[in-house]
């Protein structure tokens, strides 16, 4: 099953590379790719350049389309094209993950409206204004709604993908992964330690 | 301060973007550039290319040199002039960090004799027969002798990375990284939950 990545300038390198790792731990069952509006390179903060595809080049009936956050979702939040082709994507695709901030870009399309969801939790008053009809979950460390997965900030998006690989495969599959990653996989989704009421 | 991560193939993908991306919180601090042997194109079954600089061209008086684990440790232990290059790195740069496996590469050197290092806990004999000199902590998440920072596998190299920056410039700064991620950061470095007696 392919994994699109969606990439755009200044994006948060461990939303990313967080999941990159753990799909990278079952290449027979997932395969990472990585894309952008335009394709060519895409460069964070970080000091990373990284060769996309064109967005128009993910295959039709797409098994994961990944979106992450960071600080460039800022910007990208105002970049209707972009916006029209997650909503494609998203709309063809088996399933959609976001990490951190990556919800309000699939906020803003109008696809989680009426959904539960979540977001980085010190970055939630600016994600629920892309977002005014979604359910904010402010509790949750994971939010699963139907095939839209959302998680909190950063990290989150590990947890989360170990989630969505146990609900598919099962938990004891997840906790391998993260025994092999020597990761303290947060396997409770509803309650992430960040929250603060 | 440049961080010089040295790359090879199949190398593990976490190992090297875990720390990216702290590093990547401090940009005004640290710089992050990606090295090999030879240069050009590095793969690793995550399908991850990155493009990297000659190890020849890494600065005299580096400030820190990163080196990650992964399965291509098995065979780079036996690569001696990339063996020579870590000697002459290692020795003339502030600090040297390794992550997982990476410990195996550092150890086969000899720079570790006498020195207290770990290591990935579930390939910590492979480890060892690199390094029949070092003194081998089992139990710690990550050790730091001198100038010698080695951690366990793979996401501990961000529990370690965050131990780092506590200890030159203080704890809160760490805490404030490891809360901007959204990271359950494991402080206490003597004691690896993944340890198992």
């Amino acid at each position: 099953m392919e994994v699109a990545i969606l990439l755009f300038d200044d994006f948060e390198t461990l939303d990313v590379y967080g999941p990159v790792e753990i799909f990278g731990l079952v290449t027979e069952l997932y395969a990472a790719r990585f894309y952008s509006l335009h394709g060519g390179l895409i460069n964070n903060k970080a000091g990373l350049s990284i060769l996309t595809e064109k967005l128009e080049m993910v295959p039709e009936n797409l098994g994961i389309f990944l979106i992450p956050g960071g600080i460039g979702t800022r910007k990208e939040v105002d970049n209707q094209p972009l916006l029209d082709k997650i909503i494609q994507i998203s709309t063809s695709s088996t399933f959609v993950l976001t990490v951190c901030t990556g919800s309000a870009l699939l906020a803003k399309t109008g696809l989680l409206d009426g959904k539960n969801a979540t977001s980085n939790k010190r970055a939630l008053d600016w994600v629920m204004s892309n977002g005014p009809k979604v359910t904010w979950n402010k509790k949750a460390r994971w939010v699963v709604d139907g095939k839209y997965y959302t998680s909190s900030g950063v990290s989150a998006g590990m947890d989360m993908v170990l989630g969505f690989l146990s609900d598919r495969h099962g938990i004891e599959m997840a906790r391998q992964l993260a025994y092999k990653m020597e990761y303290h996989w947060m396997e409770d989704k509803d309650n992430d330690n960040f929250y603060s009421p």
